[in-house]
This record gives structure tokens, C-alpha cells and sequence, in this order.
């Protein structure tokens, strides 16, 4: 890249740090969004960090995570339908141009009876958003994280699930952690023209050992992140670029270390 | 299952036993099949793994494993190609009916010239497998691996590359634990009709952490064993069904403990 004008600090990126520390992070260095996680939202209320964004000039790229839609009972998926409309809100509250799914595991081994789920579930959210004016970014997740995190797993069935919905509510993200390894990985880009609602950078780091913790810092993995990044943007998106990080080493750097690292790798590697 | 005569143990079930002691084990326990790492094979020297899979009366259904093409320079990869050779001898001397294809990752960030490397290497290895009448078995890995042991991790990738080649000397193979996570899964188990080799099973566990060692024993897990079995057999593969985990505890395990244990699964959950 060559400007860090569509640059997004995930939150998850500074885990140890408060909604008050990252935003400051980045107004001083330069960085104009930040993506707000709900467990770190929860510490700070949603008033309070609304002013605490504002204050420091940022905006919301989006506000992760709703979805989570298959349960065992019908009495659990109303109650996460019920939790999503409160997401939904958040959302709003913030001016978050995206509320991130990460559309949840099976309750039990029928993973194809877990995907009608969540298609009933979105069913079920989406006239709250496009009345709230939040538009939905279905996630697909790396297939390793299939029986804990989200049934929907690939850039093609996550696509085939946000066309079954009005693209002004529903979307997709690309995260290059999730979609990298896949062979039809560009094709699928290319189907997703127009639905783009956010595109996640990080990196996938070798050896893998523990799956949720494996992600890089841009240029230290494997993944070749300015042909992906060049690829979304031929499928016309042009927003904000998140850089989401779980890693414990890049947890416990300091903000004013860290910002500036994240900046040097996004306008070199993305 | 309602017998156990398609019932094979995979040696890295059993990783810390010898060659001898496994088929011994599955002797005794009436185990018709067993399935041999090549690890395994240099401890014990192939003419005298012959000899111990004969005296113990117990059938090879495959040899683990072939593959690994793709590497930075020609010499390299010819190298490669050089020991999948002697792969296909040791396949053929133990009498194998199938030579499993692992097939590698990429040695740098371009993952799809890789996976042109691994298309060059199964050509190259084609008319000599086919000379000694070993099958190729192409195992799509779970993309878990993409990085670092495979950059074939679909079912439908694998049935792409296999179907470049003759039926009868390349298909490939399923094992549960790549594939079970796969929205195409029965699609495209019914399109690798014909062209299956080979079918590996375990369990994923839940939570994973170490994505290599996270197998389980039939039953512990998410995995709908028996629908997958049954959409194998309906693909036309009625040949061994290997018990492959990778499992510290399973490891663990005396084997006049662990073989009753996976029988007992395997004619339960499978």
C-alpha cells in the first residue's frame, strides 16, 4: 500500500490494552480507524467508548463479532438472535460500517444441519439491521476452526449464503488468515464482486502448533498478501483494511512500538 | 461396521511400537490389515518387514507415504521424485495396494505454482509406479497443513489432479479428519466415484489446540463417522479402512489395550 489511509487497528491486535489506550494509539500515530471487539466494549460501555473513538478522531471499520447461530434448542438460537440485535445496536451506537458474523460450530456432529442455522438465523437478524442501517459481514473461518468458531468455513458457502440476502445488509469478509490455502481462492474473490463489506490482514506463520494464536505479523508467514489484497480490490472493495492479530509476542509489545511495526508491514507487504 | 475384515490399523496409531510388535498385535486381535509408515520400515529394513507382515499373516493397505514434490530448485525436485521412486519399490516389496501421496507445501509464498510442482511430480512418478503396479493415492490434506505438509487440500482439488492421470494407477484418498469440515463433502465424494483408493478415520477433538496431535479415537469427537463411511462405499470404495491417529494418550496406550479399543470403535461409530 502505499498510504495508510484505509488502515484499521483491530482491537484484538492490542489485547492488553483498553478501548482508551488503542484508540490514543491511534490518533498518535496516524492510524484513521479501529475495529472494537464486543468483550472489550463490554469494559467500557458503549456511551463511554463512543466518546472515547470520537474524541480521538477515529472511525469504526467494524464491531466484531455477532453470529454464533446454531444451538440446540430453539429456545438457545432466539436467545442468540436476541443477542445479535444487541450487537446490531452496538453497532449502530459506534457508527461501525460493519457488524462482523462469525456464524458459530454445530451443537453436536450434523455440521449441515448447523448451516441451515445460520441461515435461519441471518433470516432472523436481517430486518433489525437494514433498519439499524448496519450492514452484515459474514465471516468465513479457516476450516480448523470448524468445530468451535464457525460451520461456515469457505469463501464459497460463505458467498452462496450472503446471496440468499439484499447485498445493502449482507456481505462477506475476506480475512487472509481464513482463505489463504484456498485453491479456487481467486475465483472466489472475483464471485464475491459487489459483496465485499472488509478484508482482514495478518499472516500465517510456520510451524503451525496452536491454531487461534498462529497468526503473524504481515511478512513474517506464508501468505502472499498483496496478490490477495490486489484481488479483493478487483472485487471492487476499497475499504478499510483491518490488521487482526492473535499472537502473544505482539500482545505483549507496547502500543508505541507495535502501531508503528503494524504501519511499516501494511505498506510493505499488503 | 458390522465386521472388522476391512479393519486396518495405521502404524502411527501405534507409534511407539515396532513394526514386529504391531503386526503382531493385530494378529493377535485379529486385525486383517496394517498400514506401514516408511519411518518405520528404515528401523526395521524392508526385506525383514516383509517377513515379519508375512509371518504374522496380515495384508498391507498402504504404504505412507509418497509425495513431498514441490521444493525450490529442479535438482531439488528431482531429488524428490528420486525418493518417491523408492517408495514405490518399498510399496511393491510389501505388497501395498496403495502408495499414499503427501503431496507437500510450497517452498515460498506461491502456493499455486506448488501445486503445478506436485501435478509435474505425480507425471513424473506415473510410468514407474504403473511399471511396478503400485497405486497412487492422492490424500487431500486439511488446510490446516496448506503450510507445511501439503498444498492439496480439497477433495475436489485431489480429484482434479488425480483424474489428469489413468484410473488405475492414480485416485486418491479420503480421511476424515482432512475432510470432514467440507460444505462439498458428499458432492464430492459421489464425483470421486471410481477414483477412491483409500479411506483413513479418527475423530477431531474439541477443543484443538496442536493441530498435528489433535486426533482421536473414533467416537470422541465431531465427526460423523458412519455418514462419511457410507458415502464412501457409495463412491465405490469397499477396500480397508485404516485407523490413523495421531494421539499422545492413544500413543500411550499398551496395545493389548489400544487394538480391543479401536476394534470396539471402529464396529461402533464407523
Amino acid at each position: 500500500m502505499d498510504s495508510i489511509t484505509r488502515l484499521s487497528l483491530n482491537q484484538i491486535t492490542t489485547e492488553r490494552a483498553g478501548l482508551g489506550e488503542t484508540v490514543d494509539a491511534c490518533a498518535r500515530h496516524g492510524v484513521p480507524y479501529v475495529a472494537v471487539w464486543r468483550h472489550k466494549l463490554a469494559e467500557t460501555g458503549a456511551e463511554r467508548a463512543v466518546r472515547l473513538i470520537r474524541d480521538a478522531g477515529i472511525r469504526v471499520s467494524s464491531l466484531c463479532r455477532g453470529g454464533m447461530f446454531p444451538a440446540a434448542t430453539a429456545a438457545e438460537r432466539a436467545a442468540r438472535i436476541e443477542d445479535n440485535r444487541r450487537a446490531v445496536d452496538d453497532a449502530a451506537a459506534l457508527g461501525a460500517e460493519v457488524l462482523i458474523l462469525v456464524c458459530g460450530p454445530a451443537p453436536d456432529r450434523d455440521i449441515a444441519a448447523a448451516r441451515r442455522m445460520v441461515a435461519d438465523g441471518i433470516a432472523a437478524l436481517v430486518p433489525y439491521a437494514a433498519q439499524r442501517h448496519v450492514r452484515l459481514g459474514i465471516e468465513p473461518l479457516h476450516p480448523a476452526f470448524a468445530a468451535e468458531r464457525s460451520c461456515i468455513t469457505t469463501l464459497h458457502e460463505a458467498i452462496a449464503l450472503a446471496k440468499k440476502f439484499d447485498a445493502a445488509t449482507v456481505g462477506l469478509v475476506a480475512d487472509v488468515y481464513h482463505i489463504w490455502w484456498d485453491p479456487a481462492l481467486y475465483d472466489e474473490l472475483a464471485g464475491a464482486t459487489g459483496r465485499l463489506v472488509g478484508f482482514h490482514v495478518s499472516d500465517w506463520l510456520v510451524p503451525v502448533r496452536d491454531i487461534v494464536m498462529n497468526r503473524g505479523m504481515m511478512g513474517d508467514g506464508v501468505i502472499e498478501l498483496r496478490r490477495i489484497r490486489e484481488a479483493v480490490e478487483r472485487a471492487g472493495y476499497l475499504g478499510a483494511i483491518e490488521v487482526e492479530i492473535f499472537n502473544q509476542a505482539v500482545w505483549d509489545t507496547p502500543l508505541d512500538t507495535l502501531v508503528p511495526l503494524v504501519k511499516e508491514r501494511y505498506l510493505a507487504c499488503v
